[in-house]
């Protein structure tokens, strides 16, 4: 299904999730915010590309671009969360009734780009061979302000075998655009974890033998530090249910 | 000398030029805007990062930053340029006086970074054995527009020997926060360049046989769409005198 086509469908049809919709077309992560937030948000994201990476951004009265090539960020993503002051009080297929002139719409890139570049490469995910959610954890690395947000990174983690930690470096490094490389290889505890079997989201996944756990940097983290900072209005995609855009894949590779 | 040392000397003494200071270390451009044109500018550069990468931001009331630890933005560049609704009014030595508590300050990589690396890889670059300026040329490549900022892409030229030009690619598409790869290779009449013996900033230079003219997006583009959109001040460094930052060059460098 072409990624317009998926859109379309969308617009009118909820779904579990876009997992493996249009396959080697880039989804993103949603969050709107009114313009008064948009420089500290903006600003935020480029001072923390991996946990934060930014594929595009919609200014006030923009409902459109070459990333959603005729469709509307309003309505084409399965299903929305909104959010005042920090509390989740709606969960809408369509956005439209919450948009205002001033809404600002920042596309965030999501792992699921670099996790199809591990498979391409033979890197095994338990998670997926699990079908589980991967295992996210909120850390005590602390990221850069800006503005009003400030706030500890998330990450997600994936056992790799120690053999392919190297490679799974290597091929996720070429992705900036999508968390790029990792910010952490080995002891969760340096970073602030306690315990693998209990994550903060996601669900805890069983850790093969002879694996490494490996940290991203999450692209829960934004949503996490715009929440914590409460602006009156917040909207997002809902967990799993993201903007398939037209932009493939491989345009985020880099050398 | 150290970027700490040199920013120290230049915080009371002129020089023609910073190329050759503290070797290894980037060099950036600076644009400093009031803070009502900073989302505008900000995603402006996320929109064209070629000729507008952001490797830094100081935000209302911020005059220094890990880039320039210890420092001063508003005195440690050699010269400053100020201008008024895009007219020079003023080349101080301190940008001090003009500097208000909404002043943000845009750090944009500079082609320093690149033009090293091409060097130390083997790659000649006439200008630079000519003793001259690049030679920079207005296009008709339309930038993305953000906000209240559009305008044509500004780029430099460099004659490449035609069995260097693909190592010229390579070797600065891995340096995308100094305007990475060339935006064009070959004929400069397709970008709107009619003679390359009369550029519209720097010196024209004497193009060596079995060249092929190769183009990078330059960081003059986002001062020339500034200065077109006439803010009431802008504060930007002066020609060649720029902000020697902590940062080594090869921490731009990707994969």
């Amino acid at each position: 299904m072409t990624p317009a086509k998926a859109r379309a469908l969308f617009r009118t049809t909820d779904v579990a999730t876009t997992a493996g919709f249009s396959a080697g077309f880039a989804q993103a992560n949603l969050i709107a915010l009114d313009r008064r937030y948009a420089f500290d948000f903006l600003l935020f994201a480029q001072r923390n590309p991996k946990p934060c990476p930014v594929l595009g951004v919609l200014e006030p009265g923009q409902v459109s671009s070459d990333l959603l090539a005729g469709g509307d960020i309003r309505t084409d993503i399965p299903a929305y969360r909104v959010y005042e002051r920090g509390s989740l009080i709606d969960e809408p297929l369509t956005a439209s009734s919450y948009w205002t002139e001033n809404t600002v719409a920042f596309l965030i890139g999501c792992s699921f780009t670099f996790e199809q570049a591990l498979l391409d490469n033979g890197v095994p995910l338990p998670h997926i061979e699990q079908g589980k959610n991967v295992a996210m954890y909120r850390t005590d690395i602390e990221c850069e302000p800006a503005g009003v947000f400030s706030g500890k990174m998330v990450v997600s983690m994936r056992p790799i075998p120690a053999s392919l930690v190297s490679d799974a470096v290597r091929i996720t490094s070429r992705y900036p655009a999508v968390h790029g490389a990792p910010v952490h290889v080995g002891d969760p505890a340096t970073i602030g974890i306690s315990d693998l079997g209990a994550p903060d989201f996601g669900e805890a996944i069983d850790i093969p033998p002879g694996t490494v756990p490996v940290f991203w940097a999450c692209g829960v983290t934004p949503q996490s530090i715009v929440m914590s900072s409460k602006p009156d209005l917040a909207i997002c995609h809902a967990p799993g249910k993201m903007l398939i855009t037209d932009a493939r894949d491989l345009v985020y590779q880099v050398p």
